[in-house]
């Protein structure tokens, strides 16, 4: 596929660009590859852009000083983010941070000619604050959960969450990926885990987490 | 002040609407008053229109299935809310809760025609979407606050910001909406006023605190 095929398939304000803004959307578009681990945006630098995520997959997410994270969304193939062109918007002024969570390829428009472009198309400037609202959503959803639900809860929906993602009982995450991704210390998980490993849920081993009782785990989870 | 003056002063997008539609948009506006502490939305009805604060203040917080309470905004005179349109727009799925914290008057726009004209009008859509993305903005800030700020810190920085909004040391707030404002518990607020006393960073009486010390105050706060 041509960048062009590419853009227009994706994006469906490209119909309501000019040619010229069309073309000028073209050249402002790269296919950047990132390994694993690799971050696209830090607290300090938040500005890459719009993306398109061909392959595998990129994690949002904040951090505090003290480097407590936490997820707020994710973004698989063929979804779009808009977040990451923050600087671009004068209403958006938090910091985010964005990570490959694999080897990933993305297709980045930059930030310079989207500033352009967003100034000179509503259809375009509308379609990137309605996926930032989508957003929205997502992270007060994150922030319930890290809020309101008591950690038994998250971590047996975090399981039952996986064990349907990768369908498989077998979970491969040692206890610090587990607490990264609920927003918690990993003391908390390793604690919980050996409370459900007696509760008889799961049987534990390193770095693999064994779902032994399914019916009693997503009892836990509702 | 008539509601087509009120609204063409207030919302820029009106001189985007055909004539018609400005019609729509004055027919589907009414002035309402609330009584402080009145409910203008909660998690169950969240459909109110987009409004206008003429008077007063209305909160904006979410609340767990336990009655914890977090302020994510406040909307003061002459300021617009929209997120109070969300189940005109598919993006937004979260539930949260208005209340009016002062005696206020409101002019709301309701949805039945807000959904009509957002699909008509491309400015007026897209002015709303914008202004959700600076909300979103001020509950990330909230959210960043309250996960990572600790909490001593946290009310250093209430009573500041508290002293500077009213001009005054003295500051009249119970132990229990200062809790609510800051989404901890009633016990925690009161034991660090506690200890705030006995640092001599104020002195405490029946819904009074008095700043007895704004220089340890302010480096406690930073």
């Amino acid at each position: 596929m041509t960048m062009k095929e590419l853009l227009s398939t994706h994006y469906p304000f490209w119909n309501h660009l000019s040619e010229e803004e069309q073309q000028a959307f073209v050249t402002c578009s790269t296919i950047q590859e990132y390994k694993k681990g690799n971050l696209l945006q830090d607290k300090h630098h938040h500005c890459l852009g719009i993306f398109l995520v061909q392959s595998g997959q990129v994690r949002v997410y904040i951090q505090s000083d003290e480097g407590r994270e936490i997820t707020l969304f994710r973004i698989n193939p063929n979804e779009i983010c808009t977040l990451s062109a923050g600087c671009v918007m004068e209403e958006i002024s938090f910091e985010i941070m964005m990570e490959a969570t694999e080897d990933s390829v993305l297709l980045i428009s930059g930030t310079p000619c989207l500033r352009r472009l967003m100034g000179s198309n509503l259809y375009m400037e509308n379609y990137i604050y309605k996926h930032i609202a989508e957003h929205f959503s997502d992270v007060m959803w994150a922030i319930s959960e890290i809020l309101f639900k008591s950690f038994d809860k998250r971590l047996a929906g975090y399981l039952e969450d996986e064990k349907l993602n990768r369908k498989s009982t077998t979970i491969q995450a040692t206890h610090d990926e587990i607490a990264k991704e609920l927003g918690s210390a990993r003391e908390v998980v390793s604690r919980m885990l050996k409370y459900f490993e007696k509760e008889g849920i799961v049987s534990l081993s390193r770095g693999t987490i064994q779902i032994t009782n399914e019916a009693k785990l997503r009892a836990l989870a509702l």
